[in-house]
């Protein structure tokens, strides 16, 4: 059987991948169910999808349109979901920037994303202001006043982004994008070194990770999602898309704080959220009067680091379902997920943690996860012990880092999408991040997990956070260095440290030296270990 | 923002959409879970994934390869899933057939089809070897011998199934399809009129449409899916390929009987079914001795007909929670979903089912439903009453005709496949089905809708089955005719019925005539409305 013209590809049976028909869908098919709770402000499918349209109409008046770049510094607030879809309907690229950068990041971002417009929360329109006086590039401004919170104006009167959507169509006829392939959104990846690299995401591929979204986290009609996660951060793992697939609610939250928590979990009903361990820390390390009770069992997505035992046990009993969860900028934020297993619930409480560390499987979208030696492309055995870099490879992978051949041909050298994380493949196929390729710590000829010395300080009952770094050394090359923050009113001492670890671990692994400080983190949550890694190396003069 | 050539596809960041890929997930996740329950048989995924393998390198061996088309002949068994999985593996085409074809139209499709290679059970193997007598083409056979049965072999021992797999290489190495748009089935439109349509699949279509069932059935790992839906009707709905994603459990039913499938449901947690009403109907009416308890409650899939609102009652009393899907066999099935609302559940039991008659709304994964004139391809009007064309567009609509240019460019006319069904769109976007555009009653230049005179008669205690078509007329033109199955034990007479009608209806709409009769099904439990109106027809002479 060989194709004819008649089979080839036309519009009634091809259409571009795009997560913008959810919206339509949504919007179509329930209109009256609430999409978005933000303070007082209930937005219906039907008025979120007209406002998106009012926002591409009123961008495509300005002169927006196929490939440009909208830049928005706004926080998890109704303005950046209507910006997810009313960008890319008039075929312009979002780039959501990271709020807690400086004035001169964002500079270096607007000029090297070349964007036309930025959007922009009031409380950020200072850092805006600033930034914009560094930068070459000059985008139109448009000022989002947050009727939840009093902050004045920066910008003229004029940008206002509720004046500007008013003035849209909110019946403007868009038009899918001309190819799946088209790029829907550039984030840049934080860069602890150098210059941040934009990664730019097509259509296909954020349809197809919104769509596992679904599908891992079990979302379905009245589904409601909190936004604890910045929308900043790979467009927030894509689930402004997800949330329109089974057309669920929105709760915006513009900081990450215990009360305003609990509060939209017991209020709104929510059943799902995204987060670093630090969010959930938060929540259970609430003061009593601020945490709520609730009926329902809420889904915990996390990232970023392996939740510690005695936290996993905590978020059980308050209500909380933690899957751990796995990715990078450049896959779109998850596509890994650790598919959990009833017979790991019958496991010991330090079994079960250990199950729930490993990073996971890949998600059903994503068609290739492996563990490779980076100089051969082979496979390691799927022994738990033999480390390589792990690889990705499928349509949730990137297109590519913006203006950047050079790194974009090293990052997909060999065919795959090279992680920079250094894991493991467990003999059930699970894999499991042992360190960053950067952060493994070479003592004596041996390599030294990093993770695996932390997985042992944060198991001491007085450690709140711990990072492991190298620190430069005349005879080995380089030893372990721990940096820790202990827990309010705890005690412990560089030697118990050391001879805690040391109890659990081959010698040459455990710290030689503690610093006891508070640990600095991004905005996500992350531990900045290139922070320590100076402070470690400006330490090691002799 | 322009693409540079570094930003081309390339394999690290584009893979060809293809279900193939879920089952390799599911063995390398879940290698233990069991895939397949028949009988006393029990596969796991690793199993599974690795005989699906091993069919295709036997396939492979007797000179299969891309574009080849095998042929099925098999009732719901494992053989018919790996057939799924194992004859794309090799870039082939599976062209399962209706096993209640009779001997000529088998033969009419292998050679349509130019099937080379056709899979047969024994207890359909008489009827192959008819069909293989008045065919032209010539395929190699291979004969399944069902162990849960005792029937004789009909084809010699060499062409064993077990004996074709077991010489394969189960860890043959595959690969996905060059092209997303390559072939991956092919289906035969049952076709009442004229020679059947060979409707072809693409990897694409087939990916989206299973992932689209994941999330409308909200299935998840742990789903265990009965077989009750042939898999040759579709490709099953593409279920045989939705379950992998989720690492379900197929449970393999020969034919559709009530004791049977009471036991898979109480035995083995079936969580999830699909069929015409008649399989309601089936569960419904059976006998208390082979009724079993269950306590989960199970989500039952229908299509084809509304269903009547005793009906629905009976299924939520008896643990069925019933979803209305509609599609056809040009969309891989199910592409439109009666998505439920929680006020509807509130509603009186005759809205309720009014409700629940609707075919709905879109899926996810169809870009465009829409009620059209197909003069002109305007949208009708969304009041419920303006009856217009059902079109669909998108991703999950058929790649074209095998062979048949013509009705292929007839079929997406104007950008639209046309789905030959009438219906109308309500106000709320929902659409439903008023007929087929040959089923539509012209009577005094009045369109009647055959649909709302049938559902009129379901209404009536007595009706078990009703079928209402045109019987032409001197005077009116045409008249409705109904043709009407009465419950066991009940009576109405045609007066009755009549009246019955005119008391819910505009009288012109009213059946002028009404037989009594036992009503042809189709397979699939669809009543075949052109043998009745061949009866109305031949009963008109004044």
């Amino acid at each position: 059987m060989s194709d004819s013209d008649f089979l080839a590809r036309r519009p009634a049976n091809h259409q571009p991948l795009t997560p913008l028909g959810f919206i339509e869908r949504a919007a179509t098919t329930h209109p009256e169910t609430v999409a978005i709770i933000h303070g007082d402000q209930r937005t219906t499918y039907a008025a979120f999808y007209a406002r998106a349209r009012a926002l591409a109409s009123a961008l495509s008046g300005r002169g927006v349109g196929r490939g440009d770049t909208v830049a928005t510094l706004l926080l998890n607030t109704p303005p950046q979901l209507e910006a997810h879809y009313g960008v890319p309907m008039v075929g312009a690229v979002l780039n959501a920037l990271n709020t807690r950068l400086d004035a001169a990041g964002i500079a270096f971002i607007l000029d090297h994303g070349e964007a036309k417009a930025l959007i922009v929360d009031s409380e950020l329109a200072p850092l805006a202001a600033e930034a914009l006086k560094l930068a070459r590039t000059a985008p139109f401004v448009v000022e989002y006043a947050d009727p939840t919170i009093d902050t004045p104006r920066v910008f003229p009167e004029a940008t206002d982004y509720e004046a500007f959507v008013a003035a849209g169509d909110p019946g403007f006829a868009w038009s899918p994008p001309a190819d799946e392939w088209d790029t829907i959104a550039l984030n840049y990846t934080s860069g602890t070194t150098g210059d941040p690299k934009g990664v730019l995401y097509h259509h296909r591929g954020a349809a197809l990770l919104a769509t596992g979204n679904v599908i891992h986290a079990g979302m379905r009609p009245g589904s409601v999602y909190l936004w604890t996660l910045p929308m900043f951060h790979c467009n927030g793992w894509c689930f402004p898309w997800t949330v329109s697939i089974v057309a669920g609610t929105h709760v915006c939250l513009r900081y990450v704080r215990a009360k305003a928590m609990y509060d939209a979990i017991a209020d709104h009903g929510v059943t799902h959220l995204c987060g670093a361990p630090i969010v959930m820390a938060t929540l259970l390390n609430a003061p009593a009067a601020e945490k709520r009770d609730f009926p329902q069992r809420v889904l915990f997505n996390t990232a970023a680091a392996p939740p510690p035992e005695p936290v996993l046990a905590g978020m059980d009993a308050a209500g909380f379902d933690v899957t751990h969860l796995y990715g990078l900028t450049e896959t779109y934020g998850p596509a890994v997920v650790n598919e959990w297993k009833d017979a790991w619930s019958a496991l010991e409480p330090a079994e079960r943690a250990a199950k729930k560390a490993r990073q996971g499987v890949r998600y059903a979208a994503l068609d290739g996860l492996d563990v490779l030696d980076p100089e051969t492309m082979a496979p390691v055995p799927a022994d738990g012990e033999t480390i390589g870099e792990v690889m990705f490879r499928g349509n949730v992978v990137m297109k590519g880092y913006h203006r950047n051949p050079s790194a974009t041909e090293k990052a997909f050298a060999g065919g795959w999408f090279h992680s920079g994380d250094l894991g493991v493949r467990h003999p059930d196929g699970y894999i499991q991040l042992k360190d960053r390729a950067k952060d493994i710590i070479i003592s004596g000829g041996e390599n030294i997990s990093s993770i695996e010395v932390e997985e042992a300080l944060y198991k001491h009952p007085a450690v709140a956070f711990a990072a492991v770094v190298a620190k430069p050394d005349e005879k080995w090359g380089e030893t372990p260095c721990a940096f820790v923050e202990l827990k309010p009113g705890a005690e412990a001492t560089e030697a118990d440290l050391i001879a805690w670890c040391r109890d659990r671990m081959a010698h040459y692994k455990a710290p030689r030296t503690v610093v006891f400080r508070e640990l600095p983190k991004t905005s996500t949550g992350k531990i900045q270990k290139f922070e320590l890694r100076k402070a470690a190396q400006s330490d090691a003069a002799p």
